[in-house]
């Protein structure tokens, strides 16, 4: 609709422009015909080697150690391995400032967030400032990403901490969660590092953008429950994850809602969100959204000190141990009877962290038009999770909301990341006792504020607008999340995404094409309105692969287009069909059950005295159709190159 | 290879024929313009009715029912669920000799092997006769194909055997073991009629070719050496059915061996193969190895007689207890330990009873040029299957070598099948006391025999030869089947083919275009030698859909295709890159992750200051691109309907 009222068609005369053109010239008459060429015969290997290489090499890695000498080659190797080789060697002071700025910046929001992340995964309120500290050092050195800010983030963290607390409790067996939540991290930077080895990115790309949308939306709207605890002050509350058990929760024990807690809350939730709001509106003012969390903290302690708030019922942070993180290989446990279990959430959380982590550094990079390399992105964010489970840290990734900041702070380079893992060293060792008075009730607004950006309204909305199937999937996995489970919600989104996959390869699309007067184009009826069909023929595009999966589909469904057809000759009286051309240009592929049916068809239309010929098979599915026979069956008067060729030649032979 | 030779290529002068052409004569200059027309909008309801028809209504089954009076209404309505009473109202004598001949000769064939395969299944030799009599009876009445001949099978009576054993033994639990055989067939009959119903069919479609190819080559191999216990008269022998322990267990047992039963089954044997080598020589001779089974069960009987061959070790059939079928709805049981193991035996011997009997279906109403409806085909199969479990049957569907049999004998309608069944029933009434000298070496005689032509080496061979990856996905169900178990040799194929599916879904072929001389046709350089790279334009053909799971990689392998070709040209200095044309003619579908990574990549060349095109996209995806607002991202001047168009107003562009 769009696009084609508004179109310029002055396009001058043809001769005026003949001299013009810079290629060949195209002089067809339609009684031309070219040969339809199979390509050149490969080995078993060759051609395996070329497959595997698309497969698993798809961007050509190794493509700049072409042609160098051995010397260059290991400085490229260097660069390749430790990035910050790279761009260190040619850092300045002016990159510095940029870098320092927007360090700070960042730091401000991920100390909060840290102890607030860390608390939605059940873990200690320090663990998250440790998983603000190493881990960006790590990535520092071996990512690729000049944006990506590296720390907790609160899907990974909800994931983690709803996955173990089905099984242990946090507040009865703090040490056995403990371990059990570095031995899962562990296991997810193992996930992460060996995909990028093996070069298997790709399975990242299983979870679709509208999966993500739903599952985020609910994921953010269960995080949001989970800290109606901490903003109604409710001591009791259920371990549960689901909308209908905390809703419950939240009513049945009324009794304990606080209305100092909730007053607190809801300012400092209000504060929070005009920030946001004001970010969002003028992105140059992005630094308000930024300071917002540590000025609340600060305010609130204050606040909390002067009032002696915790005489009041409002509970606070408490004692926080001082010092940098303490390791923590000791408490890896590989064995025992929790095993699976750490393998499946190290699993589960690391896909989740990757697919973060891999959007932000490409959307990022394609703002700042530069490419990162997938595989050796999930290499470091793999390695920063495998030594991040020895210091004490869990899943940590590049997060969304703080990447942006760093971005808008107008970072230049991962040293950001070192700046502000300078700033929670700093943290750690002298301010801790700092947060004594810090109201939890406060950490519960942060992780709202921070989460609710991830609800997604529009987006759901163009979806549906778009695409139906797409919206289904979303609100699959957005319903799945807020009222199964958040596994259960992820796995019917990506279960819906394949299934849709096998249906388009189960029922694909066949469809009529026709004549474009004026042209030697034959288009879809359904599509151009001004396409006129060729009497006493019957053209037909097949839009798929021809596959075990569709083949007696379509053998079925091209008989029933002859029969249609055949009723409506008889009907409006035209000339009697002759001749059945399928275009094969979507035909990318086929396999044997598709050659056959091909044959079937060819026999089923000789019985009949119809011609079945066949326009334009590509490369593989000539060759295959050369190898098996099916090609000497058809016969070359019955394979042509083009749509227009084949009717050209078919209308001649049944003229003489 | 084939046919690009020995082609015709001496078509006339264009002039000669410009008047016989019947239709609009196209006259297409390169710098006319058409617009890229959308598809009309559909309400959401409309196209999902639609798309609703094309899954489950691909056949259009009602069509003949359109413009009829009620009463032809009726009677085409009773025609369609009875087909006995659409060839039953014009049955005439002629037919009804055919039918007889072919109907006896098969139930000389059906006799010995419903024996043979209820031993197969571990069930009493009778029961097999009585699948011989019922399902038939009720096949003839429901069932559209006129050739079918249907009893019990070895590749379901194996799967039934091989699941049950595993759990319950048929010598210790006889009655156990029978009811679940019962209950298993009501839940595949349940299966089968739900299928057609539901109209699912395609699920059949799932097993391909090449995994069935495999998977009966190494069934039928598993089946005969099961019948080495009876050819070699072991008494002690494995109940397992994988290749090692069997050939263990036989020559752990040597010392078991008896050779009177060696040489006569070997005999027998020969002799079937050699009845077998001729039918398949001369097709003429059908009756040769139609004859043969029927032959030697009464001249081993005989000999078996004379000899008194139990007193040799030669074990007998004994004693069969005479009369019709035996109700057997009290046996079916809907409780207790092993239900899911009765369902889940079902589903499977359910599902390759009915691959096997529409493929035996189909393949017949093929040559003979008649079409059977394969949705009423499994309702039919299912509801005989239903009735089958209530009187003493087990599995049945239609078998390939006797509907063979019956095609060659001529046979003309489903009356053969109530021919056989009444043979088979004076058969239970009357001859039972005759199989009590009949060896049981004869059995697993006629069984290897029987199985032996489900070993395709020749299937395999042009497997090979066309697909690599259909005969990986034939050789894993082979081996699967061989060294670990039927079930899994099934699952594992199934496997192989649907991730070749995913492979192609995720990592699609892109090849670069070529305009071919003298043409308006734009062709992969690699298959076409004589296409030409068009100066300034790199044209890229998109060879599948463009989805979440290949977007990602697209967008990637079109960046690498563009920097390969601007190192192609600066190394052969041609003149620079201004162009890039995406021939989108086989994205056949998008989702919403394609449209962004198709304005992700817009986004990147307009900041390269390079051109980035579409050409053709098909009716579908046009319609979500200008929903979704790429199109206007692209704007019309970015979107030809040809490839040649696109770069016919490009170079102008460039020009002025």
């Amino acid at each position: 609709m769009v696009g084609s009222s508004n179109r310029v068609e002055s396009f001058p005369d043809a001769t005026d422009l003949e001299a013009s053109i810079p290629f060949p010239t195209p002089s067809l008459t339609p009684f031309q015909v070219h040969n339809v060429s199979v390509p050149q015969e490969q080995t078993t290997f060759q051609s395996l080697k070329q497959r595997l290489g698309e497969v698993f090499f798809p961007d050509d890695p190794f493509h700049q150690f072409k042609n160098k000498s051995f010397l260059r080659k290991m400085v490229l190797a260097l660069h390749y391995f430790f990035p910050i080789f790279q761009w260190g060697s040619d850092y300045h002071l002016k990159l510095l400032k940029s870098d320092a700025i927007s360090g700070v910046t960042i730091a401000s929001l991920a100390i909060p967030q840290g102890i607030s992340y860390a608390k939605l995964a059940g873990l200690p309120p320090v663990i998250g400032l440790y998983s603000s500290f190493v881990p960006p050092l790590i990535y520092s050195v071996l990512g690729s990403s000049r944006d990506l800010a590296v720390g907790p983030v609160s899907i990974a963290s909800l994931v983690m901490g709803s996955m173990l607390r089905e099984v242990v409790s946090p507040d009865k067996e703090p040490t056995l969660y403990l371990q059990l939540a570095f031995t899962a991290t562990f296991f997810a930077g193992v996930f992460q590092a060996s995909l990028g080895l093996l070069r298997l990115g790709f399975i990242v790309d299983f979870l679709s953008k509208p999966t993500l949308t739903g599952f985020m939306g609910g994921a953010a709207i269960i995080v949001s429950l989970q800290q109606l605890k901490g903003l109604l002050g409710i001591v009791h509350f259920t371990t549960k994850m689901g909308f209908i058990p905390v809703m419950q929760s939240v009513f049945e024990n009324r009794t304990e809602w606080a209305w100092q807690t909730v007053v607190m809350g809801l300012s400092f939730l209000a504060f929070l969100l005009i920030a946001r709001h004001i970010s969002l509106r003028r992105p140059k003012l992005f630094w308000v959204s930024a300071a917002a969390p540590l000025t609340s903290v600060i305010l609130s302690t204050i606040l909390s000190f002067i009032f002696k708030a915790p005489n009041h019922g409002i509970k606070t942070i408490g004692h926080l141990q001082e010092g940098v993180n303490p390791p923590s290989v000791n408490m890896l446990d590989f064995g025992g009877p929790y095993l699976s279990l750490a393998i499946k959430t190290g699993i589960i959380t690391g896909i989740l962290a990757l697919t973060e982590g891999m959007a932000v550094g490409r959307t990022f990079a394609s703002l700042k038009n530069y490419q990162i390399d997938g595989n050796k992105e999930m290499v470091a964010i793999g390695a920063m999770n495998m030594a991040g489970s020895c210091a004490s840290c869990y899943v940590t990734t590049g997060s969304f909301s703080r990447s942006a900041v760093n971005y808008n702070a107008g970072c230049k380079t991962a040293l950001s990341n070192i700046v502000m893992a300078s700033a929670v060293l700093f943290t750690m060792l002298f301010l801790m006792p700092l947060f004594y008075y810090t109201p939890n009730v406060m950490l519960s607004a942060i992780i709202i504020a921070a989460v609710i950006g991830l609800i997604d309204v529009r987006g759901a909305f163009l979806l549906w607008k778009v695409d139906k199937f797409d919206f289904l999937a979303c609100m699959s996995a957005f319903f799945g999340v807020l009222l199964v489970s958040v596994q259960m919600g992820l796995a019917i989104a990506v279960g819906i995404s394949l299934f849709k996959i096998l249906i388009h390869a189960t029922r694909p699309n066949t469809v009529i094409l026709g004549n474009v007067p004026g042209t030697n184009s034959y288009r879809n009826l359904a599509q151009y309105r001004e396409a006129v069909r060729v009497p006493s023929f019957l053209i037909l595009g097949i839009e798929s692969p021809i596959y075990f999966t569709n083949s007696m589909y379509l053998q079925e469904r091209i008989l029933r287009w002859v029969r249609e057809e055949e009723e409506r000759i008889v009907k409006s009286n035209e000339s009697s069909l002759k001749c059945i051309v399928l275009d094969m240009a979507a035909v990318t592929a086929m396999d044997t059950n598709g050659m056959e049916a091909l044959s079937e068809l060819k026999k089923t239309f000789d019985k009949r005295s119809l011609d079945l010929v066949l326009a334009n098979p590509v490369g593989e599915v000539a060759q295959k159709l050369s190898r098996s026979g099916t090609w000497e069956l058809f016969g070359s008067e019955h394979i042509y190159m083009t749509v227009g060729e084949a009717i050209a030649a078919a209308s001649y032979k049944c003229q003489t």
